[in-house]
């Protein structure tokens, strides 16, 4: 790990540009310096291999994930569940972030073998449905939803949003964003299972205002 | 593609060993002749390159489940819907499955930048869903289900199926079929999209029934 936080900041962002431009199968440390602006022995002295980066790389994406999810916890659950199934909606600003997913979906082809990727995913997993779960929980407390299995229902809202973008990135030429796999799921999502979940008659807020309240 | 029936058989199978055993992104034509006892010059003669190879195969994948799903289109829509759910569940039996299940998910990353694997992509997506919208419209003109979305719902489900799908070949280690996420998948779109969607009462067959109908 880079010690000055300004140039890991710059590495970071160059990992994510050089996962974005060239894909992770056949990334080199050369792109990633390209990316960034420096060199490659520079990035070889932080990190020893491209896996240790790489795994840097993955550990502060999810420890930013985690950090954004914590400001966002003190919110309505009803609002918060919205939110969450709108963040992974492509809309046609986010080509890049497609591009960055597509990375991502090779990486994670490399779970089964890889350790440290692997604890990685798990990790994202955890946070992705532990959030849902906590979401959940919270609406029932407040009794705003009715009580359900909380864990079953949170990996299949993880599940049906996670199997919506992959394959929105995957059948897609050029731009991503002209199909509308996620949104359909979202929508889905809200009338199967948000809509049901209600335990008095309130008003869901809508997906595209959700999607405001993420871009922001 | 081979004149033989046979013969293409044999190397078909030996390109779903081949992927099973080395994963997409480093298979060779020298692999794949290995695992049908073929020499690679025999398999350049029906087939100019590694990528015609597996075009091929993936066309054969989906012209044989195109016939399955032809033969069980007969039963009763809510056994087909709960079937559909069920043979996306890894069982202990499933090990290659997941394996194989691996390696198409490294093919999938190149859907975006493949015109001829994202057609296949597409393909295999649009059997999915249509098999779903289906089953769901006939259930609906049966007067068993309550009328839906038909295209939305069929979108949810597949979506989540491939989620959990992903999820749980990603995340595991050594023996995919130890973690259950598309268990817990499969029982909450019963949960909460099949039972939902009666028009009156009826037994849902159960999960486990629907798995042995779909391993005969």
């Amino acid at each position: 790990m880079a010690q000055d936080p300004l140039v890991e900041e710059e590495i970071m962002d160059g990992v994510y540009r050089a996962l974005c431009n060239h894909g992770y199968a056949e990334l080199t440390m050369q792109d990633i310096a390209d990316e960034c602006d420096k060199s490659k022995s520079l990035l070889h002295y932080h990190y020893d291999t491209k896996e240790d980066l790489l795994v840097a790389f993955l550990d502060r994406m999810m420890a930013d994930y985690e950090e954004k999810l914590e400001c966002r916890s003190d919110g309505a659950p009803l609002d918060r569940l919205v939110e969450f199934l709108a963040r992974f909606v492509f809309t046609p600003e986010d080509t890049e972030r497609a591009s960055f997913h597509l990375a991502l979906l090779e990486m994670r082809s490399q779970g089964p073998f890889n350790e440290r990727i692997r604890e990685q995913l798990r990790r994202s997993d955890d946070l992705l449905r532990g959030t849902v779960a906590d979401i959940l929980a919270d609406g029932i407390e407040e009794g705003v939803f009715k009580a359900v299995d909380v864990d079953g229902t949170a990996a299949l809202v993880v599940a049906m949003l996670d199997g919506a973008r992959t394959r929105q990135i995957t059948l897609s030429e050029g731009d991503v964003t002209e199909d509308t796999y996620t949104r359909t799921v979202a929508e889905g999502a809200i009338r199967h299972v948000v809509e049901p979940l209600l335990a008095a008659d309130a008003e869901v807020p809508s997906l595209d205002d959700a999607l405001e309240a993420v871009h922001d």
